[in-house]
């Protein structure tokens, strides 16, 4: 077999359609029929290929080639095989279809290699049908735990976690068994979901961080007045009060630029009629940074920003950090290793980072792990018409198969 | 009878007890069963006090005492008797108590006026029970159109305008009969509904202009995107640009100031999660002046930032106004005849301008009109808090009574 547009699209559209609709959207929840349908086409994909396949207790699927020298040393590479509800054809599935044909591919051209070589179906990281996420990943790391899910219920049918995973024929894993030990890399590919390379008209990214996150809810409590009778230097306005801030804070952001990103995603205003002063406003805000330093300092100038344009107002302010999430570096020689062989085999790749969270955060701190991005067109991600031209998804593939030739093939 | 603070507490209350809770809401809606009987409370009020009191057509309330020499001359005086839900004791019910109490005094004091005292208790001015406003004042002034109400259902119970008012025992005025031709004048008392009086520490406000209004929804369209992977530079904000707006045009209106009024009141952000970039923002402003070049002239200034700002952004803006009124000005010679007799009383009094409508604006195009303001504690209205301090509600009724004594008793 050889690497083609046409056998990782093809591959694709038929992962995809477990879950699928006519209207070209995937919904794929965790433990549904869809899903086991899903894994179960995956596993009998990796044994027709001569893999060994296994689904650990909780439901990831596990394809893998043994080594020839280091039976104890694992290559892995994979991503998630849930969706979002209505997701398009790559976010997650795409990890999981170019790993396996690039290990296919290897095995076929080259033999058995000296480490094992896996592909990873997880088994959950939207937290889409469940509040919880990376339900697969954390199980690979020991991370994951039973009492938090244990009394969880699923978003749209009510059903209890346990009873879904069990539905689905799975279990809890043992948690005093701790991380896999045996995992000596981790290479996830997966689309951009950002409009980076599409701008740059690169094909690939190499992934050198995943962004830290820290996320804030902000209440501005000034005084609702008749927007008539009022005159404006008797006014304490939220509104205006939440302008000046988000005026101020962006346009630093945008001055201070990549990878410095800075979101006001949600305003609620009260009581939101036209004809009164607005006496409260809530703000959320989302930045991230791929520095932890740098994110520390900039929401430090981000809540003083705050306080002070609040005060000068009148303004009462209270401001809420519910995220704090620290960035995530990739393993520098890994990244290493991945560009020089875009390089050896003149790929058009571009370094990045993140600016989104993957199941690759959760295994970086256990293994040496690096990611692969392809271009999402118009940044268009969780959506049918997420989208990445085929050309770009081979480009992808053959770099994750020279970055896992090099890690499972050489000395 | 004198005219003393407890006299007018006690009428107050007690009209305020058709309609009335006991957390001190009143909720008194056209038509239903506590506005009838609070009309029949007052008018047996009026005819215990000698007056000829009198329903017309529609359900406006009419209490004459008769004019010795002009018996084709009326000085009316009075307010609405309907409420918004939960409203406090002062909207509307003040200018009826406070124009019989002045004229049930008078009567009194002074004997038969030279020309007509008439005390009205007009139907409708809130719009808070159908899609319709100043009922009562239009039917007065012959612009209330049957064809108007006709469609139009109760927000509360869908009742059928018509059912209401058939129901209560009215009926359509004759349209062609025009204004009433009789009156020379009007003046209505009211509760200032802002907080201009309270902190300047006045008692009477003699109201010399209604504003003018303007209200706008603003539509802004930008791109929503991922939050952690759209860099700052590719980002089509639009609660950035909003913010921007909104900023600046605050800024402005302060500049400028009294009388100018400008509220961003109501935003809606599309699609309001923490972790997208807001795609579309919807804004309403509502902006008001005393002066109609100053009105137009600071909306053209308005359209014209709100334009260049999202053109700067690349962002797509749709401006609608959708309300378009003038300013009323209250009749010169009866503001300084008002004026004038404060001074002679000692009344501590400010000459202003009144931010919000009134059934005054109504009138005045059709007989000289002019208003009377008292202090509303905070600001507040619309609201079981609403609150004037009995001394100031004595001050404003004797200024009401002082005005009345020069329109109706002298030559």
């Amino acid at each position: 077999m050889e690497l083609t547009e046409k056998v990782i699209v093809d591959m694709l559209y038929k992962l995809g359609s477990y879950g699928g609709d006519p209207q070209d959207g995937i919904t794929r929840f965790l433990y549904s029929e869809a899903w086991v349908d899903a894994q179960q086409y995956l596993k009998e994909e990796m044994e027709s290929a001569g893999f060994i396949a296994e689904f650990d207790e909780i439901g990831n699927l596990f394809g893998r080639v043994e080594g020839s020298k280091y039976p104890d040393e694992t290559i892995l590479s994979g991503s998630h095989v849930d969706t979002v509800a209505n997701a398009g054809h790559y976010d997650g599935q795409l990890g999981i279809v170019t790993a396996f044909l690039a290990i296919k591919y290897l095995k076929e051209k080259y033999g058995q290699p000296l480490r094992n070589l896996e592909v990873v179906s997880m088994a959950e990281e939207e937290g889409s049908r469940f509040p919880y996420a990376f339900w697969g990943s954390k199980n690979i790391v020991g991370t994951a735990k039973k009492e938090e899910v244990l009394g969880i219920k699923a978003f749209d049918d009510g059903v209890a976690f346990e009873e879904a995973m069990r539905g689905a024929g799975f279990d809890f894993r043992d948690e005093s068994k701790g991380p896999r030990k045996d995992i000596k890399a981790f290479v996830e590919m997966h689309n951009e979901q950002g409009n980076v390379l599409e701008q740059e008209k690169k094909s690939v990214g190499v992934v050198h961080s995943i962004v830290g996150q820290r996320r804030f809810t902000i209440e501005l409590t000034g005084q609702a007045n008749h927007a008539g009778t009022t005159p404006m230097g008797l006014r304490k306005d939220a509104v205006f009060t939440a302008s000046k801030i988000i005026a101020e804070v962006i346009a630093e952001s945008k001055r201070i630029g990549d990878p410095l990103v800075c979101t006001f995603g949600k305003i609620e205003v009260t009581p939101n009629v036209v004809n009164v002063v607005p006496g409260k406003v809530l703000l959320t805000l989302d930045t991230r940074h791929t520095d932890k330093a740098a994110l520390v300092s900039f929401t430090e100038y981000v809540e003083k920003t705050m306080n002070r344009i609040a005060e000068e107002d009148g303004i009462g302010i209270s401001i809420d950090m519910w995220m704090d999430e620290d960035p995530v570096p990739m393993d520098e020689n890994i990244v290493a290793l991945i560009e020089k062989s875009c390089k050896e085999h003149g790929l058009n790749y571009k370094m990045m980072h993140s600016g989104a969270g993957h199941d690759s955060q959760v295994l970086a701190p256990y293994y040496p792990t690096a990611m692969l991005f392809v271009p999402s067109i118009d940044g268009i991600s969780h959506n049918p018409k997420e989208y990445t031209e085929p050309a770009d998804l081979l480009e992808g593939a053959k770099a994750l198969a020279a970055a896992l030739y090099e890690l499972a093939y050489k000395e």
